[in-house]
């Protein structure tokens, strides 16, 4: 067979099962998900086995240490994909619910259902906990998954989805064998060629980095949901608790700087910047975040003493997602110039304003065109599980499907049902 | 200006109205509708020049009667354009909705709101009074519009969206020029570059045949909501009325064979078929309808005496949408190959099953995995006015986003806000 017709034949037997899948009661899919669960503590050796393969011949390669790390499956990471599992059991049903309904005049009665969406392809960098994951999600939601891992962790991929199968099986016997599957070959040239195949194919959700997922976004012809990077702001307006502006600066970008909800820009009103600019800059100073300013920061702030690291901010910076300990400061003048710089310079995600100011709450929340808007709350929130999702398939910044965190809700469309008792149409 | 630049500039324009048309209040929205619609029929004879124009050049260049027919635009066209928009005027505003609300367990209110997508490009064939009701449908829900219509309308094109933007600023100083453009070129190369400015366009929907929007989605790097055909089922069960299900099958057949929701096919359960079919051909035959026939209803049909026009059906013909009096039958065995005729062969737009039977009802409901499914109901009442959405500006037979017929709520997106006293992540 050649690759494409091996690929063709996993996106067709994807989408013969998640046909079969659709049937499933939710009691069938918790039963199925709970032994996925207790067989990846049983099978834990197998699966180290398979991460040993994968650890072997990924530091041959020279992979650096912290890919190492992410790759590795000790007994710990073991249990938490299985203690996600678990949660996921726990959670709601997301398919067959009722999301409107009304009769017409002549008597057809219309019901719009969530469904599953069917096939779902998610393609994903090292770390193999996510194939777990991102399988149990699809499952409760009724779709049949193609998981598409980094080729470093192939070996332990294949054995965590096996295994979650074997499971299936074994408790339930019309469990759809190809429910979820792993592409089974490393070539790049898969990838065009799975995203290529509309007729099978439903969604693709892409998770890394921004190079992985343009890449995917520029070949793919089913839809992709995705956010390409996290440049989120919090701007300090004038009418700011400075106290709490600092409290949820301080948080948003150095509780965790590596994450894409974490802050990468700070924009403090002219009017506060003298007072606030100071304070935090010291604050951040102590943790060693380097700060890249605007002219009017710049000056502020080099006047003062003590170990800030400064930097004028280029053109580029503003556009950044460091990651880092690293932070964009700008002085702006008044919400509109807020709006505006981060429309332009954002990445539509997460977006936040410190003020007591209603008013200028409200245009902000309403004329910033980000997935997630805040008021007097910290970025870092954007989150499945701090939404109360319960679990997480990704982060949306697209605007047609999903928006903002995904959980198990965000991997549903819908049908409309019409019942009638003879009705035609004159 | 190269047509790269001239459409990147459209874009860029469309993107810097559509923030402003998200700050529009429902009345602001509403006075600028109404303005239009009069402003249309104030102009009918500027309109009525300017599609003179279109008519003399589409007529030398030989286009058809039927699609000259469609080209033209006369006082009653245009007061139907009119009257549309205030249709438009008198629904609700489908921005701004709270979708979802939660308050966590810090205090965090977590709302999800509905809102424009931003940007929407739509691709249509010749009616010139589609540039009105779509540019009506987007305005309402605060989008900003890109319409591309056929070449051979251009003029009618231009005079009505020229027409509705100068209305919308006479009423409304602040109304932004480019929430409604027109491409004002006819290069076919204009197409593949705006549906790759992902930055600045949001959505694409194609109207029109079937090859026109597979060469939109094709070369589209925006998300594209469509449907290519309308390939419709009716599945007369078991346990069908049988006086019921040929009234509906009558009804999905000829009330109007040309449209997307009409009948292509009969499913029809070997248990009836031998009572069934005679009755259905004897009915379709009086209106001329051609049947092509799987086997089993060819060696029953043609016992018949009277004048069917009867044909094999060939592989190819379960697949095709007619438009026409043709339709194909079949006898199959039961709910399940019924079903699996539907999702292999059909478009997934509207099917149907007639039956008394509650279970197999619900089979078919659940295992079609189509946009509208019915049970004892014509398949015709897939319609953005018959679902009560007050206006249609297509129908989706896509999972992502939105499905079945899309009125102004299906123009919508959504983002989340976060109002809090000070929350940060711990």
């Amino acid at each position: 067979m050649t690759l494409t017709e091996q690929i063709t034949q996993l996106a067709k037997q994807a989408k013969a099962a998640s046909r079969e899948l659709a049937k499933l009661s939710t009691s069938e899919k918790d039963k199925c998900l709970s032994a996925m669960a207790d067989a990846l503590e049983k099978n834990a050796d197998v699966i180290k086995d398979a991460n040993a393969l994968d650890m072997e011949a990924a530091a041959k390669s020279g992979l650096p240490a912290a890919m190492l790390d992410r790759l590795k499956l000790d007994d710990k990471r073991i249990s938490g994909m299985a203690r996600g599992l678990r949660e996921v059991v726990a959670l709601p049903d997301p398919v067959g619910k009722t999301l409107d309904e009304r009769v017409r005049p002549n008597g057809l009665k219309l019901q719009k259902i969530s469904t599953p969406i069917g096939v779902v392809v998610i393609i994903y960098e090292s770390r193999p906990n996510v194939t777990a994951d991102a399988a149990s999600l699809c499952f409760k939601s009724g779709n049949a998954t193609i998981l598409r891992g980094g080729k470093e962790a192939m070996h332990s991929n294949q054995v965590i989805a096996r295994t979650m199968i074997e499971a299936g099986k074994k408790v339930f016997a019309q469990f759809p064998e190809h429910a979820i599957q792993v592409v089974p070959m490393a070539d790049r040239e898969a990838i065009p060629i799975l995203l290529g195949l509309t007729q099978y194919v439903d969604l693709c959700m892409p998770r890394g980095g921004e190079g992985l997922i343009r890449a995917v976004a520029e070949c793919s012809k089913v839809p992709v949901i995705k956010h390409y990077k996290g440049v989120c702001h919090v701007f300090v307006d004038a009418d700011a608790d400075l106290e709490m502006a600092e409290k949820i600066a301080m948080n948003a970008k150095v509780q965790r700087p590596a994450v894409c909800n974490a802050m990468e820009t700070l924009l403090v009103d002219k009017k506060v910047a003298d007072k606030f600019l100071p304070q935090i800059a010291q604050k951040l100073g102590e943790k060693k975040v380097e700060l890249r300013c605007d002219p009017t920061a710049m000056a502020q702030l080099s006047k003062l003493n003590g170990q800030l690291r400064l930097k004028a901010a280029a053109e580029q910076d503003w556009f950044t997602e460091y990651n880092d300990y690293i932070l964009n400061v700008r002085v702006v003048d008044g919400v509109k110039q807020a709006v505006d710089h981060i429309n332009y310079y954002g990445s539509a995600h997460s977006d936040s304003i410190v003020t007591r100011n209603e008013a200028h709450a409200k245009q902000f929340l309403n004329e910033v065109d980000s997935a997630t808007v805040y008021w007097n709350a910290s970025t870092r929130f954007t989150d499945g599980g701090e939404f109360g999702m319960g679990a997480e398939i990704g982060i949306s910044t697209d605007k047609i499907g999903a928006r903002g965190p995904m959980g198990l809700e965000e991997l549903t469309s819908y049908k409309w049902i019409g019942i009638g008792d003879g009705q035609v149409r004159t």
